[in-house]
Parts: C-alpha cells; structure tokens; sequence
C-alpha cells in the first residue's frame, strides 16, 4: 500500500484518479484478474511456428495479446501480435490492423505509466531484410527513460541482438531456464490488473 | 513505357496485375491524379510547430497524411502523421490511431513496391527519451532491401540523426535549399499516383 502511495505521487493527475478509483476496488479487481486469467489460459496463442504458454500473456482481444518477453531488454519491454499468423503487416486486414495498434496504444499507455517511464519506442520489423526473425508481425513496446540508454539508437541495436536471441531460445526449449516461466508468469499477472 | 514494363516483371503477381490493369487506365489515372493534387492542395498541413507545403503531402485520409522527406535516408523513407498535431501516441482518439495506421499499411505497402524493396521498418520515436524531436506523432517508413545497411541497427542510427537534422532544417527555412522543394514535389507526385 506504501509502494502504491508512492507510485501515485509520481504519476500524471488523470491516471492518478483513474489508480486511485481502481485500488478502492481492489478485491473487485482481485477477481475480475483471476476471471480474466482464467478466461485467458484456455485460449491458444501461436507466435510463428512456436506456441505461446498462456501465463505469458496478459492482454487479449478478439483479434490481438499482449505477451511479456522470454528475454526482455529491461522490464515492460513487451510483444504485442496479432492472433492470426501473418508475417507481413501488410497482410493484415483493416480490422486486424486497428485492433493490433489500439492494442499497443492502451499497452504502451499503460507500461509507461507502470515503469515510471517517459517515452515509448515502437517498431516493427516487418520481413528479414528488416531484421525480422519470427515470421509473425509483432510490435515491439519499450517504456523509454532518460539515460536508460546513452545513444537512443542502442535500444535498436539491443532490440536486433533480443530478436536473434528470441528466436534461438524458442527453438531450445531447455535454454528457456534462463527466465523462469513463473517469473514470466507474475510479470504477466501484474500487468494483466492494469487492463481491467 | 520500358521502364514500366521492367519494373513489372520484378514484382509479385498479384501487385503485377494491379499496376496492369491500372496503367492501363493511364489517361484517366492523370486526371485522376491531377484533381487529388488540386484538392491536397487547397489543405493546411502542419508538423508540429512546422507548415508542410501541400506539394510535400502525397497521400491525405480525413484523419491522416502522408509526406515526403525533407533529408531521406533513401528513396522511400516518408513520415506518415496524424492531421491533428498531438505530440503522444496515446493521445490519440481510437478512430485516429486506426486511420494512422491503415494508412500506413497503404504507404508502406505502395512504397516497398515501388521502390523494388523487400521489408519495411516502422518506428514511432514516441517522446523526447526516445529520440523525438518534432513534437507531432510520425511514423518513420523505409522500404528495406538486402545489405541496404551493413548492420539492421544502422538504420535506427540514421533515423536518429535525420530527425536531430530535420528539427534543424525546418528551424531554418534557407537551409530547406539543401533539398529543393520541386524535387520534393516530384517524388510526391510519383507516389500521389500509387494511392488512386
């Protein structure tokens, strides 16, 4: 409760209405969480060839999630996909696509405001000769502070690096030890509050 | 016309048909073309604090609009905005953030095309820590090609110092010869007749 007085003294007026109106409901939001989870566990999420464990995942619409990172560049460095396969953003459709951003906007919107951050970079790389390495469009979102990196362009090459790095670690499934599923899970778990 | 039919046999078959079957309309197509640039025109655009010259802008949705360059990295990288200035991504209504960026698909789509290009990068710099300097969401698009950059994170790099330079640029009107806006308005014209 200390650390929630103090995070709302740091954030904008309006979201501080809007936490504040949200933890009066606490025991609300506690069962809506474990309602949504649920709800959400029985769905099936594929990010290319690889499927996607539930826990992971903390946002849902009809037509895209949101997934917490195997290997995040630091935290609220999240995916946001759409559920159909598609490789191409171009080959998704108006519906798909608006969803996919409307998605990513109350996502980023969200994790700045939860990481205390004040700025968002998003990127998509769209096809190998973009840098893509998982054969399914997916947006990258990371909550952006002052000197969290010395050259803005780092976060890039840090981005190129993780997405090489995903795609090997999904093809290994021992070498996904190297961040708990659980860890995962509870970082999911937390984020999945802020969409109720 | 040889030109036209070369660049014809380079790209997919689906997209091979639609440019048949629209040069063929060729006439029509110049009219066409003529009474969109006529009516972008007569509009105001700004970029932030910045007015955009109408012969900048080769692609215009109620909501959105589509502008060449000032200093590309190469053929094909344009900024993609929303016509009202709002600085955060997240300010932006539902209806706004779904025209951004189907009207991004749209250009993206066009100009990977057009420019005989294989990927795209989208990126949104959205806040001063992530390396935005003209206070007006933007979408950067650049058709990507194999061994365009040594390194995919080049990229992020000059996206970075074009936007430092582009700040500089629109600060200072006489520096704009450094780019001249016919040439400009050429390249846009070209691309006005992608989007009839």
């Amino acid at each position: 409760m200390v650390k929630s007085l103090l995070y709302l003294n740091s954030v904008a007026p309006s979201y501080r209405w809007w936490l504040a109106s949200h933890s009066s409901k606490r025991c609300r939001f506690i069962s809506s969480t474990a309602a949504v989870a649920a709800k959400m566990s029985m769905e099936q999420y594929s990010f290319g060839p690889y499927k996607i464990d539930a826990k992971e995942v903390f946002y849902s619409t009809s037509l895209s999630y949101a997934m917490v990172n195997l290997r995040p560049l630091f935290p609220g460095h999240v995916l946001v996909c759409p559920k159909r396969e598609v490789k191409r953003f171009v080959d998704l459709t108006v519906d798909e696509t608006s969803d996919l951003w409307i998605t990513a906007q109350k996502v980023g919107g969200q994790l700045e405001c939860y990481h205390k951050a004040s700025s968002l970079t998003f990127a998509i790389q769209d096809g190998p000769q973009a840098g893509q390495t998982v054969p399914h469009v997916h947006i990258h979102i990371l909550p952006r502070k002052a000197g969290d990196f010395e050259n803005n362009d780092e976060i890039y090459d840090a981005i190129d690096a993780k997405e090489k790095e995903l795609k090997q670690k999904l093809d290994l499934d021992k070498e996904r030890k190297d961040r708990s599923l659980e860890e995962m899970a509870q970082e999911a778990d937390d984020y999945r509050s802020l969409f109720l």
